[in-house]
């Protein structure tokens, strides 16, 4: 086992800490079994959890702590007066090299906010993206900004979307992704300035990824491209009302299924293939919003995420981690950093 | 008859004009038998077409034109060149009162601009607004603006809200219909400052609604309110997402019939319970973004639609005319002047 890595668990956050983090933790070791566990939270509370997590139990560390970030608190007020909090223990391992990434489903406000304060962002990135991704007609794509950054100006969105290629180059293994950015229509004069700006850079820089100009909203779950750049603002709106269509149109098939006798027999023979297609929309299945843009792995799962989506969001830690995405992502802004203004003297004059 | 009214009807706008056109005039006579039409295109292809038409050949003139705008015309060259088109002269014939309103499913930006133009804004009214219905949960709610304006302060927002529920009163006959600003987060401090500042006038002003404040991107399919207020870019996006995930749940859900012999025996049982389900959700129920704003009534129909879904576009014009929804707009922004900062003298001083 020379791979073996260890993650660090927020194990207080989330509507069904600790207990989801625990199984979570559990469940994911039967995917890597060469992960082992930092867990921050309540001794009392969280070893006789442990204890009964077949797997988990020789693999987990507790560290002790009794505060916890709560729910609703804001981010400020979380960096000022949550320093022993399992979320900020958690967030200082990575940096202080203990775990490789960390993993919360705590508020995601706090998170970002600690996880920048504590990590810092790398070299070229001037702020951090949520990423996060989810399924379409051909597959899956990975979206970004999902809400961390309610403006964008076209370095950011010029950065997200270098983040976000490599996210997909290592952690979905596509050799050269496709890229776009989402718009109000695909001609080059649409939308913000700032949209049309980071297109002509991303047409001018030398990236591994076959750039597709602008896209639009019906573009998301079509799978048009395997990475969908936007501001945080407009992410945000996108990837809610896709959930909320999803409830309404998976709600309105329940409701025909029950709305005679004969569609309820229809229903019963239909049953293997319908549990197969909530499958594959389920959205634990995509659980996992990953922090980019920062000197570590740190990766939000939903709050309301059961066992099986907490693993699924400490398996793209894992995954992250295993696949060098830090690493790649260093590389990449190195090479771009005169595109970028950034501008070591090494690299201005050829 | 008393009640007699004439839309205009641009016969050339739209993927499969002129049929459509004249097709969705017949059917939309069955549902609003005191509507006359004026047509709008070349006499020779649309006369034919017009005598076949068993309920329509008495009630349309039509007013020849050889000139059409393409889908893809840029907004400013049709305005400039397109004086003749079928869809200007179908806009003019509403501004010299010929006709309550015009449908169009002709090219989006060109058909904003001549409206704009040739009709001007209402009183109190900045920018025009594009505004739509579509199913929810709890049945339909509307959206404004979808993409009229990628940009918008606090101004527009309020008078996109005033606008949006005077429609859902006239046209939806919702007494006192709920409203929300589409935001990232309900709470007060979330998203751009446009929206915080609109959400406290909204507060502030006597409009007959329940002012839900902000509201995120799944309440949309959810039907948490009546009315959603957004920008252009916002709701374009929005809007398109969620068309994109309907068409992916639908394949995939046709795919996962087609699975296996036991799913397609499913599929026969639950077939007329799935009819009913798609008839629901069918998007040529929601056929019909309006203009908001205008000295007049100015209906865009998809490109796409059939002759259902283009007659669905004219029951939309012709329920505005009905319900006088013109009028209402007018009134309330007399009323609101004040607040709005337009402050005519006698509003003023009590």
């Amino acid at each position: 086992m020379g791979d073996r890595l260890t993650i660090a668990l927020d194990a207080m956050g989330g509507d069904d800490a600790p207990g989801i983090v625990i199984d979570g933790a559990n469940l994911a070791l039967s995917r890597f079994p060469q992960v082992d566990f930092l867990l921050f939270g309540p001794e009392p509370q969280l070893a006789p959890l442990v204890e009964r997590a077949a797997r988990l139990k020789d693999r987990v560390r507790i560290v002790h702590t009794d505060m916890v970030v709560s729910a609703d608190a804001k981010p400020s007020a979380a960096l000022r007066n949550s320093r022993q909090s399992s979320m900020r223990l958690a967030i200082n391992a990575v940096q202080e090299g203990q775990a490789v990434g960390v993993v919360s489903a705590g508020n995601t406000g706090a998170l970002m906010a600690m996880a920048k304060l504590v990590l810092r962002t790398l070299p070229g990135i001037d702020r951090p993206a949520i990423c996060s991704f989810f399924p379409t007609l051909r597959g899956e794509s990975v979206m970004l900004d999902l809400g961390a950054n309610i403006d964008c100006d076209a370095d950011n969105l010029f950065q997200f979307a270098v983040m976000g290629q490599v996210f997909s180059r290592t952690v979905l293994g596509l050799a050269r992704p496709s890229l776009g950015l989402l718009n109000v229509g695909a001609e080059d004069q649409k939308g913000h300035e700032a949209l049309r700006i980071a297109s002509q850079r991303l047409r001018d820089a030398d990236l591994p990824i076959e750039f597709h100009g602008f896209i639009e909203g019906n573009d998301i779950a079509t799978g048009t491209v395997d990475v969908i750049v936007t501001d945080g603002f407009t992410g945000n709106v996108a990837l809610k009302t896709a959930e909320g269509t999803v409830k309404l149109f998976t709600q309105s098939l329940r409701a025909a299924f029950h709305s005679s006798p004969l569609a309820s027999i229809g229903y019963f023979f239909a049953r293997p293939a319908l549990r197969k297609l909530r499958r594959r929309l389920d959205p634990r299945r995509y659980n996992g919003a990953v922090f980019l843009g920062l000197n570590g792995i740190a990766v939000k799962s939903h709050g309301g995420a059961d066992a099986l989506g907490f693993a699924n969001a400490i398996g793209v830690a894992v995954d992250m981690a295993l696949h060098g995405f830090l690493d790649t992502v260093r590389e990449e802004f190195e090479t771009l950093h005169p595109s970028l203004g950034l501008a070591p003297a090494a690299a201005v004059a050829p």
